[in-house]
């Protein structure tokens, strides 16, 4: 009889909320895509492929992307203050350039504790003053160290201000379409309202202020209570990097729409036309605007994009301007009912504002690293958009930023009609035969939203530099294989 | 004009569940802490004691308590795999013993990638199935990898846990009282129904079934859907310690009520009287339990408290036993939109779980290390205990376990008049009196709720040694005077 005692805890039973949160990243591909690595991996050898590659996600060190020394020197120090004591320094002095040692002594005084003790809930004070250091730096404008919260990776800060804005089922957020599906699956666990704007595709996925307007004035006449507009720049997974004029008038139309800002600039660094289309960040935009002292701006920062690339440490931080007093207090409590982001990552998110100075022992060997992987990453991207845009029915946005292209493809009538018998949609069984033809996981454009009518995917171009030939061979050769059999 | 321009997120239109949300372990007395800190740190001499001392928080490494050498020889390893390339071997082999290195090799080769990718979203299966073995081991019960899901802290897992519950603002999940508040703030949090009950102070903070049964029939009649059963043990705040028989008891009723189990076993370590009131595992437990096919457990653990003490780190597990597999395929979902725990807590918490071995060259210093860690804290713990029942109007019940002891204060009428006037509860007055007479940071009974008409307060025990008896005297001398004045 046992084994028939229903379950307390059921999937129909559950948070509902949960339930119907998608996230696609890690979706269902993915999940057969660690199938497919198990099988290899335990001597599989029917499979047309031998390894999986993950383009599903930026996630560059487990494509083998090396770490920059320095900073992972220092973090290996901090852990281990041992090797910090006099007696070790002769032997120590041979493993560690000296301002790494001088950096990870500076950094545990900041700490005032060990490592392994809880912090300040919005990161330890010391840390947030050099990440408010690096913003006056980059943006000519100051910074407050109480303004920043250090967070677990850019991800728990976007979900901690969602949630503090969401009044009830009514509060609307405007966000992207397409979009990083934190996003949506987010405001689906919390009951809020997605108020999704398009980004024109044609014109390099750019975003219309007027178009916005509509769409909150419509959402509005409807009952829901609009109140924040997400952006994400450089785009994910667009890749559109905005003009400063572009973000001038977004400003003024959050001020005339009273919508708080959210600002996702995870991509900040990875911005591959930078003369054409360089990043600026909304702060420094607000700071030009007339409203400069008015509009709700949130900006958030990660240590897991750029060239750093240290996503399993889950570090980063926001930074909150012109927000309530109030307001930022109960953010405070919020962090410190989950006690604090982990000490690691938020030294990382201080290294990585506060790399080695022209003169520093370390700066040659860093500054050889970060370009090795900028113009690689660069290289990498404008070859794969040409692959792109060289397939039948094919076309490709440029990236001006971030880790990945957004390939628009034109599927013939007879895979659509495969997909419908399938009850797949036509994305998802593209990518699906991908998967199983070269090993390679990407993500369907429906997990991130997209015009009707229209199918995409999401790839990263973060395969080494020397396997990326093969890479796209691999995918050249689905696609012609894909279209000769559907058409 | 610009200045009166109304904020669009303000304290009144903000999710109002984390405005109600209380949080009292980093709460306004905690707040004040760090000011008298600062205070102290620009040179204040105008305060009566010179250091501000936290005991508000079980944070052992905050109040100097040294980490465990091996783990963080291993982590620092790992953090810097420069080191393990052969040519620096002769140099490594110095600064570290054989053991660590042959460790860091195998949990790199087991993550198979860098520690800074992105791990699997449950947490790296090598690093899992180290978990499953220690529970093994421990219980005499084998453990499933793919039950168990690695969090940053166990914090972070109950959050997850409470949150599936959770269908809608009838659900009622049974806490403790007195609680650690994570329970309650994550309820508010939630919008459902926290359904206390009460453990009895006279017989040691014991729990009796039958008059949790009576609770969950009279909440069950009032509509409220109980639907889970919250345990603290050894007890977060109160220091009790499950007796093997009572945990059948309690698991016969979860079975005949229809309650999922939550087990938060962290101090699972922190045993001080371990003859007469060993630890035993829920898991355990359940496996010995006639419906051990049946019952819904979830049990938590971390590596923030036993003598390891990495608050900071943020890493933890919980294991599931007989939930739902779709259920567990939607906590799988939930974990992967926050991508994965940190990597570094992840290896910490593999290391936690297996330690040096006998005849391993680090194990000597090891186990040194951790008896001399538990030795001073059981006799910090009796120390404590003894000088609080020696005060006038104090009872304290014996910490079995945890880090902490909860004394009952009972205040004179002139105090409870006193702390009336300042719309204090007289728990909460007695604390700040406490704070600014001598820089000791307690939480007052009412952050953990307690018995109507009874007081309390939550110190833990882990102020140096060296420094215990001063700590000691100026607690004696602040209750003395307290008392003196209000009497």
């Amino acid at each position: 009889m046992a084994s028939t005692t229903p379950k307390v805890l059921t999937v129909e039973n559950m948070n509902p909320h949960i339930r119907e949160m998608e996230y696609a990243v890690r979706g269902r591909l993915a999940i057969r895509a660690e199938e497919l690595r198990d099988e290899l991996a335990q001597g599989a050898t029917n499979l047309p492929f031998n390894k999986v590659v993950s383009c599903n996600i930026g996630n560059p060190q487990q494509l083998n992307q090396k770490p920059i020394t320095f900073f992972r020197q220092v973090v290996s120090l901090c852990e281990n203050p041992d090797l910090l004591e006099p007696e070790k320094e002769s032997l120590v002095s041979q493993l560690y350039p000296i301002d790494a040692i001088q950096r990870a002594r500076q950094i545990l005084k900041d700490i005032g504790a060990s490592i392994g003790a809880y912090s300040h809930s919005q990161g330890v004070p010391a840390l947030r003053k050099s990440v408010a250091n690096f913003i006056a730096e980059r943006d000519g404008y100051p910074a407050d160290p109480n303004s920043l919260y250090l967070t677990q990776g850019a991800s728990a800060g976007v979900q901690n201000i969602l949630s503090i804005l969401t009044q009830n089922e009514k509060t609307g957020i405007l966000i992207p379409i397409p979009q990083y599906p934190l996003y949506s699956a987010t405001l689906t666990l919390l009951g809020a309202t997605p108020v999704p704007y398009y980004l024109d595709e044609e014109s390099g996925w750019s975003l219309d202020v007027e178009e916005i307007r509509k769409t909150v004035h419509e959402a509005r006449s409807k009952g829901t209570d609009v109140r924040a507009l997400v952006i994400i720049n450089p785009g994910n997974p667009t890749g559109q990097c905005l003009e400063a004029s572009n973000m001038q008038d977004i400003l003024t139309f959050c001020h005339e729409e009273r919508l708080l800002l959210m600002a996702d600039e995870v991509y900040q660094t990875n911005i591959y036309e930078p003369e054409q289309r360089p990043f600026v960040s909304f702060k420094k935009a607000l700071m030009e605007h007339p409203q400069r002292d008015t509009i709700e701006l949130v900006s958030f920062h990660s240590i897991s994009k750029g060239m750093i690339g240290e996503c399993g440490r889950r570090g980063g931080y926001f930074e909150c301007c012109n927000l309530d007093k109030g307001v930022t207090e109960q953010l405070y409590k919020m962090a410190s009912v989950s006690l604090c982001p982990n000490v690691s990552g938020q030294i990382m998110t201080a290294l990585m504002v506060t790399p080695p100075k022209q003169g520093d022992p370390s700066y040659e060997l860093y500054q050889k690293e970060m370009t090795g992987l900028y113009e690689s990453l660069r290289r990498r991207s404008k070859k794969l958009e040409a692959v792109f845009n060289a397939m039948e029915g094919v076309t490709c946005q440029p990236a001006m930023g971030s880790m990945y292209l957004f390939p628009r493809i034109r599927l013939p009538e007879k895979a659509l009609a495969k997909a419908a018998e399938l009850n797949q949609k036509p994305d998802a069984f593209y990518c699906d035969q991908m998967l199983e033809a070269t090993g390679v996981c990407v993500v369907p454009g429906s997990g991130f939203a997209q015009k009707d009518g229209t199918w995409h995917f999401r790839s990263t171009f973060l395969p080494e530099e020397s396997l990326f030939d093969e890479f796209c061979g691999h995918l050249k050769d689905f696609h012609a294989n894909f279209m000769a059999k559907y058409k």
